[in-house]
């Protein structure tokens, strides 16, 4: 399995997947604020590798000795809708400052755990499934390892076999660079298409599946996840296939009631209008929201590491 | 109005939509040959120009006193979906070979008051509208000039203030570069987006109409168009949004039954794993049709430079 983020107490490497799958490159950080900086820029993305970022960067600022406060604060501006991020911060805060290193690895190793566990109920959800479509990146690179969404796909595979669908996701191409490559690496069967030929694909009954990630679920079930899914949600409803999220317990925000409540991000228009420096487009406004919010009633089934949910949630343990 | 097609008699001058909206040049064809490859290339693409341009082809085969049954043999061949292709072809057989020139330009000038009619019909239907959204383009530079999709929008802008969200239309990015191009042009207020943000649109009611156009539309009002328009149509029966679809007569194939008889291109891998020699994604198999076909249930109005059609179509006249 690829590894993506690594820690030495003093030093976060991060593979840089800004510029994967094209080269792999590693950005090293040695303060919480630069670890803020690589969360903002997209070094690192996904939900649950974000909070593993962030519980890391802690560690940084309390090995050096640096303010605890400001470096919580640091991170958890850098990127507003994921509330691991908030998980993760917290998380450090509520353990021995002396103890931060050895908990940002165990948060690091314990986000492995959980999506073997999701992987494994995820893969009896969709037991048979010949064909899944997957959004995003939801892989490897999306947590500590293995995947929530993807991991499920890759449990399905080692049972049996399986073929991704995978959705380009437009606007930054997770799927593109970042799915196609992990798949590849693990010799799983895919093909990458635009996100919107998902559609035409429904319609010929070519998905048994749709696999997505989330970076927030409110209390109600509304799932806010990379700008896509709730067309892909709409679509399955539509063509009557089960539409099935990975979501890891911490990404559920049990202070959030519904979907209304998540603040959705909106970055930059040179996503839209180009990419690395190549501009496509003519000069005009863009909006670029980074997430759309799902509403629980287009949900088939929130599989997480405990088993498979569904609103109302089980109480916290 | 854009000028985009030039024809003196002996060359037919196309400006190149490839390179728009960054750079402005023109292709010049002087055999029939060469607008076959235009078209193939996609030098110009849009079904109402491809139809002008066969019919230019042919003319330059009458001028030169080429092979005429060859001429239209690989006009016909340079792209597989379009109706219009064929209909511009059979319209120049039928007129004597000394007056292909002047059979061309009139087809040329009748498109261009076909989609003025077809505007002041559409703009009828979506009266009221504030806020439109618009796939691919459908503008001057996919048709004679005005626009057939686009052109309901264009003139309806006349009317008073419209806005038009613009799909970016992946892989080929036809909205991007050409459709924010020409709005830019004519001082339309729009706003560019990912193809995948229509649905969060349409889901706080930012979208009054979808409009549309086609590339060939089945007898019984099957429309197939570029791919993700179907996405399109699913989501706006969800949502409650009028689906317009702005269909020239000419885009009629009353010879197809449905759309499950209409073939649908499949184009290269390279439109999806990056552009202009810029590659971005993991070297994966990739699925590309270029069109997908949307059911005549999910259409609420085909409009045409005759007023508004609903299936069974009127006989032709």
């Amino acid at each position: 399995m690829l590894e993506h983020i690594r820690f030495d107490g003093e030093c976060l490497a991060l593979l840089d997947q800004r510029i994967l799958p094209t080269a792999v490159e590693w950005v090293d950080c040695r303060t919480a604020q630069q670890a803020a900086e690589a969360i903002r820029a997209m070094v690192v993305r996904g939900a649950p590798a974000i909070g593993i970022t962030a519980a890391y960067g802690m560690a940084l600022a309390a090995a050096r000795g640096d303010d605890l406060t400001e470096a919580a604060r640091v991170l958890l501006a850098s990127r507003p809708t994921a509330v691991n991020l908030r998980w993760g911060v917290e998380r450090m805060q509520a353990t021995p400052v002396a103890a931060w290193a050895a908990e940002a690895r165990a948060i690091h190793r314990e986000d492995i755990a959980i999506n073997k566990r999701m992987g494994e109920f995820g893969a009896d959800v969709i037991a048979g499934a010949k064909n899944v479509y997957h959004h995003c990146n939801t892989g490897t690179l999306a947590t500590g390892g293995w995947g929530t969404a993807l991991g499920i796909a890759r449990s399905a595979a080692a049972r049996g076999p399986l073929h991704v669908w995978v959705g380009e996701t437009r606007p930054y191409l997770q799927g593109a660079r970042l799915t196609a490559f992990e798949l590849q690496q693990d010799d799983i069967d895919c093909t990458l298409v635009a996100d919107s030929v998902a559609a035409s694909l429904m319609a010929r009954g070519a998905v048994d599946a749709v696999l997505v990630g989330c970076d927030r679920v409110a209390a109600n079930g509304d799932v806010a996840n990379k700008v896509g899914t709730l067309s892909l949600a709409v679509l399955a409803k539509h063509y009557g296939v089960p539409f099935i999220v990975g979501m890891p317990t911490s990404t559920l925000d049990r202070t959030c009631p519904t979907g209304a409540q998540i603040p959705i991000e909106e970055r930059d228009a040179s996503e839209v209008l180009g990419h690395k420096g190549v501009v496509w487009a003519a000069d005009v406004p863009v909006h670029n929201p980074s997430f759309d919010v799902t509403p629980a009633a287009l949900v088939t089934a929130w599989v997480t590491e405990h088993g498979v949910w569904r609103p109302p949630f089980p109480p916290a343990t």
